[in-house]
């Protein structure tokens, strides 16, 4: 029979033949883009955005950034700490960002390039908890992030490390050393800093330098990190995020100016004001950094989702967050500079609700035309726990959609005419030659479904998915290693440096 | 405080005033469709389509049917059984084909319009087996196909009633009179009909007519009810499948043609050779209709997905399933017909795999531009079982993706210039003029998901969507009635309709 010869067949390929390769790593988007607001209606937002920069101010703690947009031709109210941007700040600002953002990782297959029309993922970040099946829910700590770093780095369709979990084992004054240090011994893909001031920044740069091996120019001469920007909406930019815009655009590394705009909470209950808010907020933070420095690279960026108007409780993955993603998608190409956006769940563990809501506000990201999306992967409770199991449920999903750039033929091989004559009616392809010749590269193969049926899945102890990512994920932190680049005397001197500073006392965070 | 004062003035509002309407009744598609292969190869494939059809044929086990197509013109060959459509005869039937089928419900406002453009939902079809949390996975039975059309007839998303699943407790020769009266009491949506052989369809016709008091000419004039049909992949037209194509035909009612074609099983392990050859079968079964009555209601249709070619195992959700789909809607938009795709998973419990492969299947047929999405809601194991729950946390997303297809103002009111000027820097929106005017209207409200914080939610059990869909699913179930529009007279005609037949001994399936 031709089925069991095509299974003979196989076992013979499978010890020689080919295998499946894939590249998760530079994905150029397939989808189409999807727009919520006619151009009218966007041209009428980007004017009042405009218009609220310009004639009602935003609040800007920060003393040096209000002498940097006074210095730029803004009126500076310093009793009231409010800056009045004028239109054309703005406008100059949206012309010397870089409408390419390219920042370098440990090793050239890693770096990341941002533009229209490419994505990054990024795994949920921000998580002052992190929870497992095996260990529970509780504070997040050194141990956490770093597994959770060690996720990161083993998939490749994970492209940057976000603040997965807040280490809180590790007093404030001395967190950004264990994040650094972590993120450089056990990834190679680009790290993050936090905009917590400017002492803690400074050392993060010092011990990426170091460990990189970059002289300052290198340094400055390319981006080798990113920081992540909250405004504080409604209209305030406080002291530690703008001093993190200036001191990112000074030292020539990216910044990702993101407002948190939760509608009818912080932001009007519209979709349309609620993106005309964080539109303002973000363009005031992209003119701050090219103010510090013209051509700094920047990141346009939106997280834009709903409240449950009964309770205030964040909502994420509804039909708002989505619209309201396409809507700053609609903006960002106006723009024209790449821009993060943000899937999200607001479920307590990791089942249905969890990954609907997550795939659908991912939808949303990908319609949108986002460059990078955050929170792809274990983000639950709205972003107050990352679940090691969600994690591995979400990265099924992101290779999925990273398959989906994947060409796919259509030539005559591909049509196999050929084949279909040779199967005749109430035949079966499984032995068919054309079969043979693709059978193990053609489909992707998932790494955490399950496919088998009801019964072999029962005789198997009926494990659901979130059950199967515990030991997946558990086989990945046990198999980690410190990342390939990782060289012993590099690791000495960030260890010396860091017992320095820690002697030195470290560096709080600004508040 | 104007929290407080919110909170307030919407206990007053919630006690008069409006209240959240939704129709998700009419949808016209808002998102773009995207292809996976360029125009040429769409060509090339319509091409080998058309190839195949003419040089290879396709066996036609119904010598009537073989008739209609000799009567056509096509080259029938009476000992294989082969019949050869030359392409004149497929070109004259997709032009005869209507673009636009219409399908009277009992209600005028559950009448479905399919075209391309617009889309309506089915619930999970043809599952042999039914699942809940409560009785667990059995045999379907004439309980289960109740229950699951008192559930389809619940949500307004869901537009057509499909065979949701087998009732294995009533023997064949009478299943049919069980599906029918119990659509016709249980819901006033769009049925469907088996097509098992002209007695049963004829039977079904006769209850259809009597109880919605048509008459012959009446029924006729007008689609009342669908049949799907299945060609035998590869190139098989069986004994039933091509009779219920020409009765469905005959009597001015729709059937859509779906080839369930698994890549690398029934059909070559590409999708461009899948999707050939399922094109061939479609077009062959819409010529077969038109041959039988030029102009009669048939959709397009394809069900393409790709097994595991370790274990030979279906699967659905997967990239190959999505990119098949976008295939197979380029191809129903170069012939202008509407068309049928699925959505699908392999999982075996309603878990976070599950969620994920029938969203990501359900995002393949909407960007592929589908007129009907079948198995959007329940479907587990690859079509094997019906799950209760899953239905419900289908149903969550289908409603979200409804909601993606109202429509969004972004006007002065919505741009909402005057709140973000009342709402000064570090402020909040929760009491703004703005938010109360819309705070009951503004979001979508979901039914299943649960948006508390992870307190609250343990307090109340740590239940997953899957657990809470067991209480919501039982509470529509037990408030179930008989549809607005049933009449008892009819209802008594009904069943001395099906006394008589059953005392006939009903009518046995063809195969």
């Amino acid at each position: 029979m031709s089925v069991r010869r095509g299974r003979r067949g196989r076992a013979e390929a499978e010890a020689n033949g080919p295998k499946r390769q894939v590249d998760y790593h530079n994905l150029t988007s397939p989808f189409p883009t999807m727009n919520v607001f006619t151009e009218d209606r966007i041209e009428a937002m980007h004017a009042a955005a405009l218009s609220i920069l310009e004639d009602q101010g935003i609040k800007v703690l920060l003393p040096e950034a209000r002498q940097l947009f006074k210095a730029g031709g803004a009126k500076v109210d310093e009793t009231s700490e409010m800056v009045f941007i004028g239109r054309e700040i703005v406008e100059a600002a949206l012309t010397s960002a870089p409408k390419r953002v390219d920042i370098k990782a440990a090793v050239a297959t890693r770096d990341v390039s941002l533009s229209l029309g490419r994505f990054v993922f990024q795994p949920g970040a921000g998580c002052p908890h992190a929870t497992d099946r095996i260990r529970g829910r509780r504070p997040g700590s050194a141990r956490d992030y770093r597994e959770l770093v060690q996720m990161s780095q083993h998939f490749d369709v994970i492209h940057m490390i976000p603040p997965l979990v807040e280490p809180q084992d590790v007093p404030m004054n001395l967190r950004h050393y264990e994040l650094m240090k972590t993120q450089l011994i056990h990834s190679d893909k680009v790290p993050f800093v936090f905009s917590r001031g400017t002492p803690q920044v400074m050392d993060s740069f010092e011990m990426l330098k170091d460990f990189r091996g970059l002289s300052e120019d290198e340094f400055r001469g390319a981006s080798h990190c990113y920081t992540i920007i909250n405004t504080n909406s409604p209209r305030v930019i406080d002291v530690p995020m703008a001093q993190g815009l200036i001191d990112f655009a000074r030292a020539g590394q990216a910044s990702i100016v993101t407002p948190f705009t939760l509608m009818g909470a912080m932001a009007p209950i519209t979709v349309a004001g609620a993106i005309t808010l964080s539109h303002a907020e973000a363009m005031a933070g992209i003119a701050l950094t090219q103010l510090a420095n013209p051509g700094a690279p920047v990141l346009y960026g939106t997280f834009t989702s709903n409240v449950d108007m009964k309770s205030g409780a964040p909502a994420f993955g509804t039909p708002e967050h989505f619209k309201a993603s396409l809507a700053a998608g609609q903006l960002a190409r106006k723009i024209g500079l790449p821009w993060r956006c943000a899937t999200g769940s607001a479920a307590n563990t990791n089942d249905a609700q969890a990954a609907n809501e997550t795939q659908f506000a991912l939808w949303g990201c990908l319609l949108a035309g986002a460059s990078v999306i955050i929170h792809s992967a274990g983000w639950l409770e709205g972003g107050l726990t990352n679940s090691y199991e969600k994690f591995i449920t979400d990265v099924e999903v992101l290779q999925m959609v990273a398959e989906m750039c994947r060409e796919t033929m259509a030539g005559d091989a591909e049509i196999a005419l050929d084949a279909l004559i040779e199967v005749g009616p109430g035949g079966h392809f499984f032995g068919a030659a054309h079969t043979m010749q693709r059978y193990e590269t053609e489909f992707y193969q998932p790494f955490s479904s399950d496919w088998s049926n009801f019964g072999t899945w029962t005789e198997r102890g009926s494990q659901s998915a979130d059950e199967r990512a515990t030991g997946l994920w558990q086989k990945i932190v046990n198999q980690a290693r410190p990342a390939p680049h990782v060289d012993a005397a590099r690791v000495e001197a960030m260890d010396s440096f860091i017992d320095r500073r820690t002697g030195e006392g470290g560096a709080a965070p600004e508040s």
